[in-house]
């Protein structure tokens, strides 16, 4: 300790909020260079490495083999699979003294897509799984939360070839097993989720998640074993009703009910129900907002949904990928006059857009449709509203879907809540909060084809190669586990991925105390025991006790006043409980005690 | 070998010149992504992982403690130190989504300033010596040889730090050690030279380098021990000689004589010379460069040697850095009609110039000296030169250098050449090439100044802190590696870094000759030898060879033909020799016999 490059920090971070990176930062494992860029510092290295060192037992040990690609890639392969635009602003460009564009790698579907079309061109040669373990880059918006959310951060990724669908299907199921016994492996708990492609493309995809408060990612399970992404949730469609007995639409002056709750008042008020009160379900809230798509086109478009459900950001953006997805802006609003904020309706955009119907052949066929307007699935066909009339202060009612207005579609759009039921019918939902450590995706053909990856099959002709890509945040996951493994003391790492598994406490002032610990320490190493020894001559006992707590390392050997009695102190920082062993019975006893 | 993601090459690559470049793309071990930019691929990355833990070990042996910084990093810590300009064009520049300036790393002496200023504050905290192994990045003008000078690299780079001069110079001997222990250990041959610090900066600069013809790198060494990089080398300063009776400078025309070898010719005719003829060494040639500051700035220079030497570009860059240097091109030189190409003397330029003389106070103040003219220290002062008249088809002889012009400094520009003496006085100079593996610099307070970098000295006062920095190119040394071990049919790696110990060849058809050779892979691999076994079923024996000798693992058993009478072959790559083993003598003869 008296040499190690670290220092401890009592006060948190400033911009610290989650525990992982306090304690990561307090303890001297990172240090931040830049907004979500960090230093890793010889402890960080030392639990980094062993974290990665799992991983690549695991994916060697299913028969995964490791390679290592460049993070600085031309840029041509990602314009051939259109990811040099869609991946927007989130992706780091640059050019070199030749004017030649680059990018740093954020994943690499291309690079491998094109490393086994270099090497390879017969189904004999397949499948192969290959892997790297790497820097990424993704220039995020909101970098977060130390290395769990960062813009340099450590992936593993993998990456399957196979000749056809059946093969994809075993690569992928074999990945998902390396994936479970990896994070079973690191003690840290995961649920694999269904999970949207996104920008990947591709059939099939899981997210492993590490169910925690402080994640970002909201999933939902049920008892009957249903487990998904928020994102991925998908609404069951609901059989159309009839609207036989529904009068005709009728606009009515509603002053002071800008919220759906006012409005719900207000129309109980004026035009009160027979049977049940008007509720928030009763209402359609329509909600602007402005997609920003990879071509730089922003475009504004209305979602409609009942007024008791919020909309989603994330789901919405999900369903409207590869866009990213804002809040319409005031400057949005205003190039659409038709709409009214508070007392939006669908009488006016859409389909019934009158914008739209002015609109040139040419546009039209161009496929740009000015002020889309999507409906949440909770909208049944046949369906009345009362939803805004497009006039300040005045809403309408007996708005009828299918008779009244049109959409241009659906979008899963409104928030998942606790107790909707599960698509496949396993029962009422639950939410919970997650960190994504894994990903996988079943890829099929997207990268292969746009790319020109064919081998020839077994009669000799060539076949399109099916993919698969594999991801691990290895960064993340270290992270993740010190999120799993600490306490109000500090961490608490488990024993395989811990900096060393005994820490060595020198708490007293005589030589007897630094030679007896130097010699345990000496000792143990020789016996292949990793040693944090804590040699500092002029730091009292209570700051080598908090460094030691805050470090996290499962085992103390503690050398101070019990030496009188020949005995020193054997602690276990997870279960808070220590135990005496006499000097003489050596380190073997030590080891012991700790379980070593 | 059937499911291993290679695929060897009979022919070289279009682009390769030099041996390992050729051998690592052939052997599967390599492969390029874009200009100077490269793919570990599984042999490549086994035999990297191995040379790069012999760097680690030798690291960490000497104290030297490893963390892992950014390569992405933000502009202003290299605004500080002025390298943001500085580097030129060989940084890679990029802007993030917020328009921040941020540089991939080339070497990280700003970041490791901070990391220290960061966490330590008093003496008692030095000395401190980090180290990383990471990707580098520096956007070579000319890439060349594969993975010896790529844009892309690997490389260790460590810091010292320490309170005053004494420290750093123990620490840079530890380092030194550490390198030659390192080099030591991977078997690489390697002369230390000393060398120009360069846009690095600080007093002390040594290069170690691997003697090798394909090296783009010249060095010196005289027989008595001193060695130098051939842009380190310097001049003894040449005592004065006497110009009495010297005759006044005389123009002479001088048709057909635009060369140095006939100018030597015509001047033997027109003014022949009692005693000895006219040589090349008795004419002053004036060569005209460009220097591209950091700033941007092209500054045109003449640059003035004897006749019989020519300018050593790189020497020239390496006295003028951080600038850039090229020869003047015929658009820099029509700026200064008063250059008369093949005809330039002093008369005309710097301390002589006319441009210079009617410059304001201003320009003169800004330092701005227009066609700086400057000598190489082979131009004794008192000498008696013949040279340019300004004027086509003249020369002028009997100009004296002190009496008929002066010169704005010396410049080490000529090339150095066999024989020349060595500065030291150690003898004459034999010259070599090699690259360049490693190179240690004694920075001392440039970086820790420029960065605030002060701890507390004994007496409670801050002290800036005094520093070293450290560099292996760990994928150049895998490079230098396979040039030092190749031969005609290919690679011939030692045991230590080899990407297997033993090759298994199954060389016949029948299953007997299979089963026998996977169980002694698998036997050897119990063993914990690392085995690379060549299973292809329908691949003849010429081309397992070929690929065994190409892949250049050290030892080989050969399971075929001889196996009805019992026995395999086991070969030694290197030696070329082999000799048969019993099958039932079992893998522990196997091993005796290959010294594993």
């Amino acid at each position: 300790m008296s040499s190690l490059f670290v220092r401890t920090l009592r006060e948190d971070p400033a911009d610290a909020e989650v525990a992982s990176h306090k304690l990561l930062v307090r303890g001297g494992y990172i240090r931040r260079v830049a907004p979500g860029v960090y230093t890793w510092l010889p402890l960080g290295l030392r639990v980094f490495r062993k974290v990665e060192q799992v991983v690549r037992e695991e994916m060697d040990a299913a028969g995964a083999q490791e390679v290592l690609l460049p993070a600085l890639l031309p840029r041509d392969p990602y314009e051939q699979t259109n990811r040099w635009s869609e991946y927007g602003p989130t992706l780091f460009k640059l050019q070199d003294r030749k004017g030649g564009d680059y990018l740093l790698g954020p994943t690499h579907e291309e690079m491998f897509t094109l490393a086994v079309k270099d090497m390879y061109s017969s189904y004999k040669d397949l499948p192969v799984i290959l892997y790297q373990i790497q820097t990424k880059y993704r220039d995020e918006a909101r970098p977060r939360a130390g290395i769990i959310r960062s813009r340099a951060f450590s992936m593993k990724d993998a990456y399957s070839f196979d000749i056809d669908d059946e093969g994809l299907a075993r690569s992928y199921d074999s990945m998902r097993v390396a994936y479970q016994k990896t994070f079973d492996r690191l003690g840290l708990p995961y649920v694999i989720c269904s999970a949207m492609s996104g920008a990947m493309g591709g059939s099939r995809s899981e997210e492993f998640l590490f169910p925690t408060e402080i994640g970002e990612d909201t999933f939902v399970r049920s008892a009957g074993g249903y487990a998904a992404n928020v994102e991925a949730v998908t609404t069951p469609a609901l059989p159309g009703v009839s609207f036989e007995n529904v009068p005709e639409p009728e606009v009515v002056p509603t002053p002071e009910a800008p919220t759906i709750e006012t409005l719900v008042e207000v129309c109980n008020d004026l035009r009160p129900r027979g049977g049940q009160p008007w509720q928030a379900s009763d209402t359609l809230k329509n909600v602007v907002v402005a997609a920003v798509h990879p071509d730089g086109e922003r475009e504004v478009l209305v979602i409609g949904l009942p007024g008791d459900r919020e909309v989603d950001m994330k789901r919405v953006e999900a369903a409207l990928s590869p866009a990213e997805v804002d809040m319409a802006t005031p400057e949005d609003l205003e190039k659409y006059p038709e709409l009214v904020p508070g007392y939006i309706g669908p009488q006016v955009i859409g389909p019934q857009s009158a914008r739209r119907a002015e609109m040139g052949e040419e546009e039209r066929e161009a496929g740009k449709l000015p002020l889309r307007y999507l409906l949440d699935p909770h909208v049944a066909r046949g369906s009345a509203w009362i939803t805004g009339a497009n006039k300040v202060e005045h809403h309408v009612f007996h708005l009828v879907y299918g008779r009244d207005f049109e959409a241009d579609g659906f979008i899963e759009a409104a928030e998942v809540r606790e107790g909707d039921m599960a698509p496949d019918g396993s029962g009422p939902l639950e939410l919970a909060r997650g960190i994504e450590i894994g990903h996988i995706f079943a890829l099929g053909r997207k990268y292969s084809k746009a790319l020109g990856l064919t081998v020839l099959d077994q009669n000799g002709k060539a076949t399109v190669v099916t993919m698969g890509s594999y991801g691990i945040g290895v960064s993340r996951v270290m992270a993740a586990l010190a999120e799993h493994n600490h306490d109000g003391k500090g961490l608490v790492w488990p024993k395989e991925i811990a900096p060393a598994q005994v820490h060595v406490l020198a708490t007293g002032k005589g030589d007897e105390v630094f030679d007896t610990a130097a010699a345990i320490a000496g000792e143990l190493e020789e016996a292949g025991v990793e040693v944090l020894y804590d040699d500092r001559r002029k730091v009292s006992a209570g700051v080598k006790f908090a460094d030691y707590e805050l470090l996290g390392i499962p085992y103390a050997v503690v050398v101070g006043r019990g030496l009188k009695s020949g005995v020193v102190e054997v602690r276990d920082r997870a279960a808070g409980t220590s135990e005496e062993v006499a000097v003489v019975e050596g380190v073997a006893r030590i080891c012991e005690v700790a379980g070593l």
